[in-house]
């Protein structure tokens, strides 16, 4: 089964100029020797040092046993299984017959180095730049609230059971411009709540996180962020 | 005490352009709330990826396992501390009264925090590139002979015992040559044995390196590399 890879990269905002990285980061060790093993090795401690920088960054206060902490809670099993969900990982995953029928696509192991190694695939592809702002990209919401114990919820998701709640309409998402090369595209998106006056716009990286910047500015106008 | 930035930067082979930075990443918390805990923080994390990244180019054919085996046993507490005492670290901490008195410069953990603290200071101020290659020259002959059990000799010491074994002069090191500009130098030195006919040149980004290099030429000479 051929990986579908304009989807991918379509979901990782990133268009691969060596598409054979983009496929051995995704192939598990179960369906070919030459398999993504060796990028989540690498994309493991790539990993680790983006989130340290950001983190670094981000909290210029905090001191070293928060910034671990912080990072611990961001860099591990679920979150990057987390990530590969989002960025439908496990659609294009190779996997060898077995483990195909066992529903290794959604094994959170799987899922996790798989996250890993296309980190190290888009870096070795298009560099540290590149990579790092696709990273901080995905791990936006986590950066900004590393230590919330209980998942928190992304901006969408809260909109809509607000929504759901007061029993009004739902809100509706609609891409209004694609900016950038095709290769670092921005998205305008629109999120209008027919019952509600005023629609919010959202800018972001990828679709769905100018969905979520619009969604965030509804709650924000309705008085209803966390 | 105030720290000899100069000798630091010649041991370094780096000239920061903000100063502060080398100062901070070798105050110890006993000396200053400001200190060096949140760049050994970016740092260890800095470390392990440069590392994983040299590893991963040198060694194509090796799996994952090998390769996470070769990290481990280069970036440890007692490999950092070897960094730091080759680098002069501790003679440039800044330490409590209390450490200073007990001998905190020579302790290990002190040492390889402040090594990974130094490479987080390094990058900030002059960027991946430059960071990445200091590392890399500082680990070289580990990244070459990664899994050497015991301690591997360095080609100096080798010679040195050799040439003492041998009953014949001691090798004598000179610089005979510095080349590039000054954040980025270039080491030619000329290591002669009296008592030997012919001489070998070595060169490095550094002294010790361009000794090393040289060392090593005369090793493979005389048929005693291992």
């Amino acid at each position: 089964m051929p990986i579908n890879l304009d989807k991918l990269q379509q979901n990782l905002n990133y268009h691969f100029s060596d598409l054979e990285l983009a496929e051995r980061a995704l192939t598990h060790r179960s369906a070919n020797k030459l398999n993504n093993e060796r990028l989540e090795f690498l994309g493991d401690s790539l990993l680790g040092f983006i989130i340290a920088e950001a983190l670094f960054e981000i909290y210029p206060d905090a001191d070293e046993g928060e910034l671990s902490r912080m990072r611990a809670s961001m860099v591990n099993k679920a979150s990057l299984a987390e990530i590969a969900r989002e960025l439908e990982l496990g659609d294009c995953m190779q996997l060898g017959a077995g483990e195909l029928k066992s529903g290794g696509k959604h094994r959170e192991s799987i899922l996790a180095d798989a996250t890993e190694a296309i980190i190290a695939a888009i870096y070795l592809d298009g560099g540290m730049v590149a990579c790092t702002q696709l990273v901080r990209d995905w791990s936006e919401q986590k950066l900004h609230a590393p230590n919330s114990d209980q998942k928190q919820k992304d901006f969408k998701t809260r909109l809509q059971e607000l929504m759901q709640a007061k029993g009004v309409s739902l809100p509706r998402y609609e891409v209004i411009k694609i900016t950038g090369e095709a290769h670092r595209q921005t998205f305008h998106v629109e999120c209008t709540i027919a019952d509600l006056e005023g629609t919010q716009r959202g800018v972001g990286r990828s679709k769905r996180m100018a969905e979520q910047a619009a969604a965030q500015k509804i709650l924000d106008a309705l008085g209803e962020s966390p």
